[in-house]
C-alpha cells in the first residue's frame, strides 16, 4: 500500500481525504493545527510546520507520493525530497515557479501565455514610479492567499495601499467575465481537463462569490480558453491537479490571471457535478491509475459558505435544513471549530439542468445561510 | 455539533464516515479490531466489543445519535441508551425483531406481508420431522452473516446440515429473479424510496455475485415490489435505512426473503449512481435534515470485490489499473489487511446508460480484478 502526504490539513485536505477512502492507500498529513478539518480523518497525524525544513522533510521522508494544499511550503525541503525518490504533485520546479507571483508573471510572459502586462517592483518607491500604469492591481510575490496579499491600485491616492516587498503590478484588464479551467496531468503527460467555470467574485472580499459550471461562452473564446490553459500545464511539466484563471476582456481576448498548482475551490463543484471529481482525480495520478472521466452529470454552482461579518466564535450553521429541502443541493461543512468574518466554513453544491434554476438558488442559499457563533 | 456512534468498523462504517465528512458531526465508532476499515476515519475510536452490554452502554451514553453497521449488537444496551434519550436509528424494538430470523419471519406472518411458508425449529429433531416441508432453507435464528447461518436442505440426505439450534426452515420459493428496495425513513415517517435492484447471487458462497440497478421488472410486479416493500417498513415503525430483500417467484408473486435495518450492500451502487447515496441519506435522517434524491443518475452495477481462493493474509489488489481505463469506473477498496478466501474486500461500481455494458463490465471485473497475497 502506497504512503501519501499531504502539506497542510485545512478543507483540501479533507476532501482528498475524503476521495482516498476508495482506495487502497495510507494517509499522512502534517498541519500544526490538531484540530484542523483534516486532522481526524488519515491514518497518521503529525503536527509540525509545513514551511519548516526539518517538519517537512521529516515527514515526507519515508512517503511514496506527497501533494500540496497550500503553495506556502518548505521549498529547500521539497526539492531534497525530490531527490531522495518521494513523487511529489505539483513538482517542486512547477511550485517554485507558481507560489511566486513575480516568477509565475514571468514564466507567463517567457513562454508566450497572454497574460496582462506588468511591472515588477521591489518597494513602495519603485511602486511610485508608476503612476503612468495605472489603474493596476498590486500582488505580493510570496505569502498572499484568498484575498490576502492583493491590493488595486487605482491611482496616485491609493499608492500607500501597496507593499513594500517584492510584488509584481498587473495593468488591470477590463474583464467581461472571470472563467477558471482545472486540468489534471499524469505522470505519463496525459491530461484530462474539466469543463470551465464562470466565477463570480465578491469585489469586497476579493473571494469567490458563487461560480456556475459550465461557463457560459462562445465555443470559439471556449476553445482559445482551453488552449491556452492547456498551454499553461504543459509549459509547467509537471504531474498533477492544475486551476487555471483566465479573464476574458471585453474584447473577448483571452488572458491568464494566475494558476494553482492543487486542487481547487473553482472545482468543488465537481465532486457531486462531474464523474470523477477533483479530488478524486489527484487520487488517480498519485497512485497510477487511470485519469477520470471529466464530464460533467448535470450544470453545476457553489456558493462558499463564508463567516458572517460580527461572528467571531466557535461555528453554528443557520438555514441548512431549510435549503436542503430543494433536491440536489448538497451541503459540504469544513467543520472549523472557530469562525470568524470571511473564513470559508463550507461550500454548498447546487445542481439542475436549468441555469436560471442555478442562480436562484445560489441567491437563495446566500440569504438563508448563515454561518454564526453558537 | 451533534455526537453520533456507529457500532462495528467495517466497510459500512467507513463508508458512512466518508458521507459524514459533508456535515458538521462528531464521529465515534466502536469496535474491538483497531486496524478496521473506519477505525482511522472518525473523530474518536473506541475499542470494545459491540456484543458487550457494558462497552456499547458506555460508548453510546453521551452521545446523541447511534446506529449499526451489523444487526450483531449488544441489544440491552441500546434499550437503555433509547430510554436515556440517544436516538438510535434503526430503534432498538425494529432491531430486535430483524435480528432474529425467526422474529423476523413471524413479524413478516403477523403484518400479513406475503413471505414463503415457514416452520421453526428449536434443534435438529424438529427439523427431522419436517421431511414433508423440504426442499427447504434452514437459517439459524441469530449469529447468521453473509451466507453464514444458512443451509439448503433439499432432502432428508441434507438434514445432517441443519441447525441444532432455535432456527427457521423456510420453504423453497422458485425464484425467477431476487431484488432489493432500499428504503429511507426519517423521524417524521417521511419516506424515500431507491429503485429496485437485481440481485444475481453467487450460488457456492451465496454472497451477492453483481447486482444492477433499476431492475428489470414489469411496471406491476414493480409496483407490488415496493407497495410490500414499504410495508414491511411502515410496521417496522423505526426511522433509518433498510433494504427489503424480495423474491420473484415464476408466477410472478414477490415474497419478502429478508430485511436489512442498515445500509446494506444492495445499495452500495447509489454513491456513485444515484444523486443522494444510501449513506448520505442516513446522516440526512440521524441529523434531521430533510431526505435527498433517490433518483439514478445513470444505470448502475456493481461487483463485490472477495478474497480469491487459495490467498490468506496481506491483501494486494491485481487488475485495478486495467478496469480503470473504462469510463464511468470507480473502486472501492475497504482496505482490509488480511485478505481470505470469499472475503468482503472491496466493491467496483459500474455506471453506463446500456445495460449490456454494465454486464459486460461487470464479467471482466470480475475476470481481471483479483485480491490477493503479495
Amino acid at each position: 500500500m502506497k504512503k501519501a502526504g499531504i502539506l497542510g490539513g485545512g478543507q483540501l485536505g479533507r476532501m482528498l481525504l475524503q476521495a482516498a477512502i476508495n482506495y487502497p492507500v495510507e494517509t499522512f498529513v502534517l498541519e500544526n493545527d490538531l484540530h484542523c478539518p483534516a486532522a481526524h480523518l488519515c491514518h497518521h497525524f503529525v503536527k509540525g510546520d509545513i514551511t519548516s525544513f526539518e517538519d517537512v522533510y521529516n515527514f515526507g521522508k519515508d512517503l511514496d507520493v506527497l501533494t500540496i494544499e497550500i503553495e506556502n511550503v518548505n521549498q529547500e525541503a521539497i526539492e531534497l525530497l525530490e531527490k531522495d525518490g518521494v513523487k511529489i504533485y505539483p513538482s517542486p520546479a512547477a511550485l517554485k515557479i507558481i507560489k511566486n507571483k513575480i516568477l509565475q508573471k514571468q514564466f507567463y510572459k517567457d513562454n508566450q501565455v497572454p497574460t496582462s502586462p506588468f511591472i515588477i517592483t521591489q518597494n513602495i518607491q519603485e511602486l511610485e514610479q508608476q503612476i503612468n500604469f495605472l489603474p493596476a492591481v498590486h500582488k505580493v510575490g510570496t505569502g498572499g492567499y484568498d484575498g490576502r496579499g492583493v491590493q488595486v491600485i487605482q491611482n496616485k491616492d491609493d499608492i500607500v495601499k501597496g507593499f513594500d516587498i517584492p510584488a509584481v503590478l498587473e495593468k488591470s484588464v477590463d474583464i467581461k467575465k472571470e472563467i477558471a479551467i482545472i486540468i489534471a496531468v499524469d505522470d505519463k503527460d496525459k491530461t484530462a481537463i474539466y469543463p470551465a467555470v464562470d466565477m463570480v467574485f465578491n469585489q469586497q472580499l476579493n473571494t469567490l462569490d458563487y461560480q456556475i459550471s459550465p461557463a457560459e461562452l462562445p465555443e470559439k473564446i471556449l476553445w482559445k480558453a482551453e488552449a491556452i490553459a492547456l498551454k499553461v500545464v504543459k509549459e509547467l511539466k509537471s504531474p498533477g491537479i492544475f486551476a487555471v484563471e483566465l479573464f476574458i476582456d471585453l474584447d473577448d481576448n483571452v488572458w491568464v490571471n494566475e494558476t494553482a498548482p492543487r486542487v481547487h475551490n473553482s472545482g468543488h463543484h465537481t465532486i457531486e457535478g462531474n464523474y470523477c471529481s477533483q479530488f478524486d482525480m489527484l487520487w488517480r495520478i498519485m497512485l497510477g491509475y487511470p485519469l477520470g472521466n471529466t464530464a460533467p452529470i448535470l450544470p453545476a454552482a457553489i456558493v462558499n459558505l463564508l463567516g458572517a461579518k460580527g461572528y467571531t466564535g466557535i461555528a453554528t450553521y443557520q438555514g441548512l435544513e431549510e435549503i436542503m429541502q430543494v433536491e440536489n443541493i448538497f451541503v459540504h461543512i469544513y467543520s472549523k471549530k472557530e469562525t470568524k468574518p470571511g473564513r470559508k466554513m463550507g461550500h454548498i453544491t447546487i445542481l439542475s439542468k436549468e441555469k436560471q434554476e442555478l442562480i436562484h438558488q445560489a441567491n437563495k442559499i446566500k440569504q438563508t445561510v448563515k454561518v454564526i457563533v453558537e
